[in-house]
């Protein structure tokens, strides 16, 4: 099993405006896909489609200001089983965010890709809550040949 | 043991042209950090010093236009012993580089930290070869309250 990991700090921020970016279709098609549709009460669906492909991802835990639990049900096969965890708390004038994309099988060249594309799109969730403007696909930064 | 993966491709670009970028002190200074000195043939030490702390590491294997890999002889006590591997290919106009920096021994805090701080050093490298302009520190892209 490998994981991947990574830390944020949005300044100015309170764990609360975080965690609406990540709990409201309106807070995640403004960081991650613009394309966001379903249910983001905890046993929803909720549904992002990407120019590459879609991924749909069940809300397993909501803890609000502190928590946010995903499984992926729908995607890459790759994907498919995965978690994704945003871990939330205040440093000063900070929200520290600890991110965890945990349970890959193998640490395959897709792995290596997604880790450095959930840096660029947590940089983006950064920019959309400190400046209310971040970079969601079709709009996200390229890294690669694989977007 | 857990490790930090990341890959990015390089557009209208040759495995020699990102090679130069990591095994001189001119390239890597225009995108990891600007005081880069030392020894960058295989034995030699390379001493990178940024705002937060040094780093140096030392150059355990070279592959013209195809691997660099560094061991981690001096900095964060979590880096010391730990490596640091760039394995270059090239796929249509890109120059794939896939990073690993592998053989932590705990998933900390740090390590997500430094995660996030690697994939946006490595776009500030695809930008230097790109553009001609990376984004080394101290002009590097802040993260959080870590830097």
């Amino acid at each position: 099993m490998a994981d991947i990991l990574h830390r944020i700090g949005v300044e100015q921020s309170s764990p609360k405006e975080v965690y609406d970016a990540l709990t409201t279709l309106e807070g995640l098609s403004g960081w991650w896909t613009e394309k966001t549709t379903g249910e983001t009460a905890v046993g929803g669906v909720i549904e992002f489609r990407f120019t590459p492909g879609d991924i749909s991802m069940k809300v397993v835990d909501l803890d609000p200001g502190r928590l946010v639990r995903w499984e992926v049900v729908d995607g890459a096969p790759e994907w498919i089983g995965t978690t994704v965890e945003f871990d939330l708390r205040q440093e000063g004038d900070y929200t520290i965010v600890m991110f965890k994309h945990e349970g890959w099988r193998e640490p395959v060249e897709f792995m290596h890709h997604c880790s450095t594309k959930w840096a660029t799109y947590l940089m983006s969730l950064k920019q959309l809550v400190e400046s209310g403007d971040g970079a969601p696909d079709p709009r996200d930064q390229w890294i690669s040949d694989w977007h």
